[in-house]
């Protein structure tokens, strides 16, 4: 399992890249800079992907699909470019982040116009119906990134915030990307089930990408490890610890959120402790039971070579490493 | 002149603020509470008064007028969050800025907050139409904001770039305020002329603007003065020196781009070499000849009681000191 399970898609994410091109476009030299910075550093593109193959198994017009995704795409680029900004990253997918080679103000500013690329793209989709989703979330996943930020070192964090956080900052718009082209397919009655797919697997996602900040290798995920705690974040394994009393995990999540800073030490420390409660395993279990919930409404769909590719990524999703 | 004048739309505004309200709303209270910063420290509402004014113009449905308008306050009310962050004010119509109450992080994550609720109140308007130009405004709008921060401190300054960089940034949501009732109307033959007339009251809005930077007091704008040099920014008394190959002007600007501040000597001697040039004078007859324009276009309309109080609101923009 790996990047490979995109050639089939080869042709359709070569439009997707076409598209943000002509999309991000713009006769100023002064964005245009920063734009090839953007187009350079992409990423899997697995939201477009997923819109692609829902259209396909919807039997939904293929290039009105590819717009959608491509949407999504530069919606959740523009919330990584802000993110990067808050975060001070300096890296992300092993390359330099743009507030790293610019500064900040000039990325938040590239970020909104990003952003504004992105609803110019979604108007010319050309559907009131699509805008409505669109906008709605795009609102839910800016207050998802925007309640996770202000919900940070607050103790003792709790699984029901967790959940309403990475439901509004990356389930939504999974649901979205799955639901978008089914909905104005002839395959109409099937966008709710598509829906709810695209937020099991967000969940999937989300929950995979938490436990990595605590697995993963600094070089293959190409950012640091352990941000999310120093960050104020406790994310799934850690509120199971909490959830089942781990009075050494709770400690030490404490010191971190007063100190909002992590020794090495208790880095090496929290992992151990999570590992060894078998807390990480536990929540790749639960992800891997929000596939399971994707593959049972999936079962609707028509058998065909996108569902197969989908099953494949979904797969993927929890088997990945980086 | 002053803000009586917005007296006779007492009724409308009232609903401008209560459909901001609702498009705000969320339920969650860590974003209530930067909402409620928002609507406190409202400000002139100058663009839903002219969609109003240009829906009663054209004899376009009120309720729509006022949705246009809210749309374009937002999104102006979003770009002015993300500009203080940048300028990092800590003041702005005489009160607290949101990154001065909270921080430069989660006052980014919530401009996108007041932008992604704008597109969506702009979905609501049910025009595809309209959605067309109110993203074509808003990519403009940040593309211009982007531009600005990428010429800052560029030497020499030129009117071509400070032309294109305002009407990016202000004219043209000036324009689409005009143009988006009247485009809709039963007179939508006038669309074309109501954006040249909201383009050039936007040209006239921002020489005006900048000029009070250098002439209006601190207490009347609610922000310090002289702030636009310190920040790179040639505006047009500076480059109307440029082009009267001014060299105390131009000195002077040279030492404050070079050494990115200014001194309260190198201020004081700046005001009066602008005044003693009369290149603010010149200025302000430049903002009048916009406004002489934009009247000349408004004469295609109709006389009624909405062109009389455009007309009263022109010449507000040209005479406020504030």
């Amino acid at each position: 399992v790996g990047i490979d399970l995109f050639n089939p898609l080869k042709k359709e994410l070569y439009a997707v890249g076409e598209l943000i091109n002509r999309y991000l476009e713009i006769e100023a030299p002064e964005i245009t800079e920063l734009n090839n910075h953007t187009v350079q550093k992409k990423g899997k593109r697995l939201r477009p992907a997923i819109s692609i193959l829902f259209g396909q198994m919807s039997g939904y017009d293929v290039e009105k699909a590819i717009m959608m995704g491509t949407c999504f795409e530069l919606l959740h680029t523009s919330t990584l470019i802000h993110d990067d900004v808050i975060d001070n990253a300096e890296t992300r997918r092993g390359q330099q982040t743009h507030n790293n080679i610019w500064n900040n103000c000039r990325t938040v500013l590239y970020g909104d116009f990003v952003f504004s690329s992105a609803m110019r793209l979604a108007v010319d989709i050309g559907s009131l119906l699509v805008l409505d989703k669109i906008s709605t979330v795009t609102r839910e996943l800016v207050s998802g990134e925007l309640l996770q930020l202000s919900n940070a070192f607050k103790f003792p964090p709790t699984r029901e915030k967790y959940y309403q956080i990475i439901k509004m900052k990356t389930a939504v718009m999974f649901g979205g990307c799955c639901e978008l082209p089914v909905m104005l397919s002839d395959n109409c009655h099937l966008s709710e089930n598509a829906r709810k797919i695209g937020e099991e697997i967000g969940y999937t996602f989300q929950i995979i990408d938490d436990c990595l900040d605590y697995t993963a290798t600094d070089k293959k995920l190409g950012k640091p490890k352990l941000i999310d705690l120093k960050e104020g974040k406790a994310t799934l394994p850690v509120l199971l610890a909490f959830e089942n009393n781990d009075s050494d995990v709770i400690r030490i999540t404490k010191d971190i959120f007063e100190n909002k800073d992590i020794s090495h030490e208790q880095g090496e420390e929290i992992v151990t402790l999570l590992e060894d409660g078998s807390y990480i395993e536990e929540s790749f279990n639960i992800a891997r039971s929000h596939v399971k919930n994707a593959l049972h409404y999936l079962e609707e769909f028509p058998d065909c070579q996108a569902k197969t590719i989908f099953k494949k990524i979904c797969q993927f999703i929890v088997e990945r490493d980086f």
